[in-house]
């Protein structure tokens, strides 16, 4: 068995890694790591927790635990000041280390660009030990775009649509449920943070407007482009072997009910006049966040890359 | 007063119909029609309704109670067989008589262009006593886009979410409770018969996909263009002294909850980089349906265009 | 036209007695106070509102205002320390002033019983000018029960059920969405402030435990008694002649989404074995808070009683 | 590996029966049945499925497999109607038979008694290889009450609320989204078969009203009873062992997010005046429904308890 430790265990992102290294048949899990949350038993953090976990300790505490790996599962700054322990790998949950761009890691993220690699398994393995783990909205546009890549021609547009477990845990205007319920808006219109990220990996310009939805998790991302070739083949042959992306029928559309509580991630192909539509749905939390955390975890250690995974079954 | 008579009225643009008839004040409702619920009291559509309404007749008899306006609260089919009486204002909530061009009304309907003519009073005001109600994907859609209709240059994209009253009151799998919870899921991907209606009055190929949301109602249309000129002078000028349609502030974004249970419209207009983006926010059954239907009679009856109509107040 | 001023306007209560003011024919909006917000344009409140409003101004200043009617949406701490003005109704919709027992008072908000009149007019009209409004949960209870307390035997349990807006516009971890969405709980199981106050009215002992609804507004009260006696003849004869409050006919029950966004109540009369159930549904935002508020006020004022309050239509 | 088949494959119950055999350790599942879907590959159940389940058939076919265990997820005229085979468990998730009394067989079910034993393993283990699965709402208000049974005085109160997935995938009034969406209201006021069950195994009368929520999944019962004696000590003394049925500590309430998606049980005991509040929380379609099927399945194999059930995990 490797170790594995988390970091800011109290937050959505936190919870859902510890929830997979509950599950996880080579991964132990010896530290959960919580400023907030430090000194009392795990059942603080959820009364399903019982005393087979150990005590919360400080994120500090938790980094120093000798852990195989780090999960990350902290703010963009708290992140940002993070300094890696000598071993071990370390997967960064947050934005802080997405950007290799020097000009947008400082705009978006107010970081320098460093040693860490962007992995987003489908489409690009992590490399080394310090991962950048992708962005929700991000993973569900690259996973949409990145097999037509070569035969895009023209304006791509991502209309993305997230859970409100997306916007954190924490109290503010946009996290109330009185402005979540029966509502639905765009947010960050003008530019979103995850729009260079898609660029990056994309390497062609995205028009990028993601939206809250009165759902706890799940996202959609209807992506619109013009494209040469054969969409559905390219889509088709990309996941052909993959056990995470499920290419659908022709037909049929991805739906947010399907993989929520899941880490795999649904992809349908369209043909609207002369637009190609790719909408990919995943969980916001699972291939968006934490599923996503221990595949690239499991990859650096060298396990099967989809164990600990949720990926199987049919709930209604 | 005028009077008025409902065809279709238990259904749920009939019953928001109704709804605003009973706060008219120049309007009487003097027949209740559905062929389902002929012969019973009013009090059998929903047991707020009381003794001062008629009984319920069938849909043959309302139309030919003599009223000054028809509401055809009907589906496609039944509305397209419908024959108007010889006088009387006739507003049709239904698709069958909104496309002009021979083809699409085939297509799409199953029907042939007649003598009636499209009504969304803010872009194409009603003309002659036969009026074709627009779409809520439609009316959501035109409205952002119909200021820019002559400063866009190349692909619109219009990503519309519409609430389940969207997908009316039959019971249909899409329409289960357990579709549309904790859910949502693009639709008719590839091709949805509100494009046509929507590029009739443009008069510019648009690539447009509604996307089903767990909302009981409101509806957000994203549009994407790119655009010559000041976007936001051209759709604040073109709803300058427009009591309907409200453009927000630079920064703000339009929500579902501020709009829903109103006959009112929100635009939001943005830059994102190349693209411009405006948004558009309504109640599918208000602004999307009997809202402007109402509004549409009162232009054609020569009353006050918003008698009746709900725009006004601020609930939470 | 009489005046009113609104102390507390940024909170839910507030906004939603805001929006009455906006529709009654008989009370003029003269001063709109927030200490959050003083200074600020109505608009500031919600982009619906427009210049016709005046200017917030903070609670001190609007309670200065010399308007005949004050309507306190203040907090519970706030309101009792409010010192009223010498002349003019005030109707205060916390529960600072609604308990006249004085230890009760004194457990549940910490304040001394002074000269408030608990105003549910259904039940028992408000005396003087100084008026406490209902808590919602008590004002549903009150409206089921309140025509059988003569009839009833043996211990009462209310199960109320209420939406998220009952808790409120604060930043709290029930509050956030994340805890609403797709749940439902009990709170203060061990007892709720509501419970003295539905005593105190009724004079004999509850069981009440009030739960969080996935819903924006609404609330269902679901009351077991013995009682001996018709219940239903004795609910309906008790609202016989009453617009506020609905008697449903056998066999149907009262609905959440049937009250939403209006002022009126539902009650439907059921009998389980020997038990006698009572359900009544009202927004908790309407009759349960605002719209009870302008019905005090309006009966204070010696106005027509319902002027203002939103108690027909038939929405979907 | 001992051997399955599921009659009544595309139900919710099917399909929740189905997704725990994905997941079981000792049970291989041979035959999918379902009349409707018969003929077709099990990815028409649902577009999850892949080529390694077998093709459905119908529930004859399904019934004649030779499965060591047969899980009937019909209707209940259908499970009534069916005839066993000579040999091997059958679990029925139905209401067929889980009443005893010959009376309220009949009256409730149109059925007569007969060879089963009613299954709710921490209660009553099922005897014999005919097993009828409790219903959800029975199972919550008898997992909260059992414990209390002898030390219950008076009369007992049991207000349930379920998720829309309770009341199945046929297509009704009832289960459309514009019924459930944004709404609460009591069902079955004057009398629920679930009532008859629950006396049943308490031996006790019970008042029971159930209501339906807007969500997808899970129910939570609230009990209200007058009890002699230490009502938590009784309660925790019942599960103290046990792995299904989690006592919350003092003070924390149940919640039906926490055991959404799970086959567990949450209860909390709690205090309210002379009253004994008594609340469990569970996934209907879990512990509810197939959760419990399976339970039940293995105690007649001999396998283990809780093999395949869904137990562990904290998620958000």
């Amino acid at each position: 068995m490797a170790t594995a430790a988390i970091l800011g265990s109290a937050g959505y992102t936190g919870q859902e890694t510890l929830d997979r290294m509950l599950a996880h048949p080579e991964l132990e899990l010896v530290a959960l790591g919580s400023d907030s949350q430090a000194g009392k038993p795990a059942s603080s953090l959820d009364p399903r927790l019982n005393g087979a976990l150990p005590d919360l300790v400080s994120n500090a505490q938790a980094a120093e635990s000798g852990a195989d790996v780090l999960f990350l599962c902290l703010g963009n700054d708290e992140a940002a000041a993070f300094h890696p322990p000598a071993h071990g790998v370390v997967v960064d949950l947050s934005g802080a280390h997405r950007l290799r761009d020097r000009a947008a890691a400082e705009r978006w993220y107010g970081t320098a660009p460093g040693a860490w690699s962007y992995g987003l398994p489908e489409i690009v393995e992590p490399e080394g030990r310090l991962i950048a783990n992708p962005g929700c909205h991000a993973t569900a546009a690259l996973l949409a775009l990145w097999p037509l890549r070569n035969a895009i021609d023209g304006p791509v547009v991502v209309d993305s649509k997230t859970g409100m477990t997306g916007a954190g845990r924490g109290l503010r205007d946009f996290t109330h449920a009185g402005f979540v319920l029966e509502n639905v808006s765009p947010y960050a219109v003008e530019g979103h943070r995850h729009a260079p990220e898609i660029e990056q990996e994309l390497r062609l310009p995205v028009t990028f407007v993601p939206h809250l939805l009165p759902v706890r998790r799940g996202l959609l991302a209807t992506c619109y482009v013009r494209c040469s070739g054969d969409a559905r083949a390219l889509v088709e042959a990309a996941y052909a072997r993959n056990e995470v992306v499920r290419v659908l029928p022709e037909g049929v559309a991805p739906e947010i009910a399907r993989v929520q509580e899941t880490d795999a991630a649904e992809i349908g192909v369209f043909r609207n006049g002369d637009t190609t539509v790719v909408v990919c749905a995943i969980d916001n939390l699972g291939k968006g966040a934490a599923g996503q955390a221990v595949q690239n975890a499991n990859i650096a250690l060298g396990l099967e890359e989809t164990a600990g995974l949720r990926l199987h079954g049919v709930r209604v």
